[in-house]
């Protein structure tokens, strides 16, 4: 197995493929280089969404489980009106006085626990978990960073410097050193245990950084710990290492890029499940249903220093057109209910997952909209499992529904449909599920 | 004097303000922390843009010639209309296939020397300039940069820590060495003499790198020194700089977030005034008229082995609407001929400022559109000629004219209107600008 390599993506030559597509693949790489990668063994073309569809332009239907930019379904009217409102009237930065993104500000504060009542504004959740690196630094006069071994927290030098799951290819700084998710302790029972083990790992990767005269910045965690495999239980786990970061000096600063915005169904965002309040939550994906916008949310007293000092302005982060998105998305989540909406249809879908006898099946995580299921090849070894895994997510490709997988070794599919599923999508994804568990081996 | 403070920004408690302005102010800082700055002594509020025109709530019209984001004029109908269409039709991610993107990089990349063929999409002109130090880094094998003593180069991690211009409370990284700006050497007549010291300086920079260990892997320029205060002239002084870079193992990358996308008049890229090709040009501000979007392009060879080993996917970049928004950008510049424009306005407007008689202009410099006017208090120090370009533009800002500074003390007054500006719009801002002159001092 490498682990350098992309996890479900296309390898030119591997398939047959239609020779229009093929034209399309060979301009691609021609004017975009080397570095992109298109996802699924048989690479995907849409030209039309709505809701919880994609379709191609033959006219079929796909149906998405995976997308969590969309997260209030693809192209949903109201998001995309805002913007066409806002970006034919003013486009302008934070430079000028505007009431749209104040407005916003103070309404999406007011979704973070009271202690975290700041917001900064960035264009991806890249840029938002690197300026969390730059206040961290600042705050704490340290550089360390401790994240999961199978982490991704973005593109940017600092980011992903930071995220092993980009492979070999990509060496961490040297700064950072890796923990074991909660993923690898799952099989001791209970809260306390799992919560004591990922502390007794961060407290060690601390005391590690400062034998090497790194005085600890922060512990960031996706706080689902969706490249790792998903691992939301038991709620509370994280509680004790957060102490733990901060007895070393350190902030906790949760990523909520992929868990936020309701997606985890009990609360608007992951780190809320554990019971801790982040000194910094990173914001990004869903954050505008497909506008690019992000940001963190900060305790007012760890960047008062960093922002007196250091000046911020990004040219398109929190302009009013970005503003008005996000106000527009914070109306449709709560118009629409997508927060019950992700905790109900979120735990059907858990539940007829979990009651699949199927013993290829190792078990069903999840929270809301966010479900992994882990797959493992009875007597076989992970690379045999992820095998399995990425079969699994083609066949289903092949019958036009769409997700894909995560995890340590990738033998965990990853099932993160828009908030607008409903159970009738959900009854849908079963059936072709189903249709596949069967065909596959 | 303090360099770390931001220049032409509101400062609380200075002048008095409406209470309405206050209560917004109070209610942004409380939301948004205290990193954000506001432009100009009285901050401007705007409810609604139009070509080079930015109104407020009360319908006073203020001319816009600063504001380089909306590079075809505000809300320029087209743009918002491409993006329109495409957002209500589908806005999905770089992993799947879409037309939209592959013929928005032809496009792109075709305006580039042959030798630049393939892009890289991202959300901000900071991630553009973090990830061609990632490409860098691969390619060179080394770490070190080299910029301009006043450079700005972006928000991230590397990106401030190379951006000398955020002032003494950022930091610069440990790889990073500054060059004095061709600036310092203008009163030396003659291209070859400017073009020799320049190289000469970043020989030696790159020298002391290596003397430290760090082996060079770029110069990296703005290629009008837009933040250094604008210096165009002599066309080719790059040249011999460029290859010293190169003899020192190290890329030349062209920064053209501000000279880029006709801004110059000359050409569609700043580097291409001075006869070079660079290995990589980062592109930002102008690219989608206000929708956030950057990139680079870049040597396939440069790329090749950093993109084979690390995949690059950036959720928003390259999206199916930020393809959409940058094909109707290029339609619009070639369909308005704005790069005409750029050159015949801007040889206008350079030449009616040129010719005031006024012992406090020193120089007035510029390519196309983008204008440095250097103000100097006879007999003063940098301090007095600074607060005499900050009055100017505060100045103009209360006859409702949008400017202004730049430079290493920030004495530069920076004109920069959209493309679309004419003859009718110059003349109108030197109305203005006489009486601002006459008026002060």
């Amino acid at each position: 197995m490498k682990s350098d390599t992309t996890p479900n993506s296309f390898v030119p030559g591997a398939v047959e493929l239609p020779a229009e597509m093929q034209t399309a693949i060979a301009r691609r790489g021609d004017a975009m280089g080397p570095a992109y990668r298109l996802s699924y063994a048989r690479p995907v073309a849409f030209v039309r969404g709505q809701g919880v569809w994609l379709y191609d332009r033959d006219g079929n239907g796909y149906l998405d489980f995976y997308n969590n930019v969309v997260s209030l379904g693809h192209c949903h009217p109201r998001v995309v009106e805002a913007m066409h409102r806002q970006a034919a009237l003013l486009c302008t930065n934070t430079r000028y006085l505007h009431d749209s993104v104040i407005q916003y500000s103070e309404r999406l504060t007011r979704l973070f626990p009271a202690e975290m009542s700041q917001v900064m504004f960035c264009c991806s959740g890249s840029e938002a978990n690197d300026l969390a690196f730059r206040i961290a630094r600042h705050h704490t006069g340290g550089e360390g960073i401790i994240v999961t071994e199978h982490a991704y927290h973005g593109t940017t030098h600092v980011a992903s410097g930071m995220s092993p799951n980009l492979g070999v290819s990509v060496p961490l700084n040297p700064n950072v050193r890796t923990v074991q998710a909660p993923a690898d302790c799952m099989n001791i029972s209970g809260r306390e245990q799992v919560g004591r083990i990922f502390a007794r790992d961060v407290q060690n990767a601390a005391a590690d950084l400062r034998r090497q005269g790194i005085r600890p910045a922060a512990l960031i965690v996706d706080t689902l710990f969706s490249s790792d495999g998903v691992f939301p239980d038991p709620s509370g786990f994280l509680a004790e290492a957060v102490d733990a970061i901060r007895a070393a000096g350190g902030l906790f600063i949760a990523d909520e890029v992929q868990p936020g915005f309701a997606r985890t169904g009990d609360a608007m965002w992951g780190f809320e499940r554990h019971g801790v309040v982040p000194d910094i939550a990173t914001l990004g994906k869903p954050m505008g249903n497909g506008y690019p916008m992000a940001g963190l949310v900060v305790r007012p007293d760890v960047v008062e220093s960093f922002g007196k000092g250091a000046r911020y302005f990004n040219t398109f982060a929190g302009n009013s057109v970005a503003a008005e998105n996000g106000l527009a998305v914070l109306d449709v989540i709560r118009d629409e209910a997508l927060l019950e909406n992700s905790a109900t249809v979120g735990a059907y879908l858990k539940s007829v997952l979990t009651d699949i006898a199927d013993d290829r099946i190792a078990s069903v995580r999840g929270a809301g909209l966010f479900v992994g299921v882990e797959m493992r090849v009875p007597g076989g070894d992970a690379g045999e499992s992820r095998d399995l895994a990425l079969g699994i997510v083609n066949a289903l490709r092949d019958r036009r529904v769409l997700i894909s997988t995560t995890g340590k070794y990738e033998t965990v599919l990853k099932i993160r449909p828009p908030l607008v599923t409903t159970s009738v999508h959900v009854d849908r994804f079963m059936e072709a599920f189903a249709a596949v568990l069967k065909e596959t081996g």
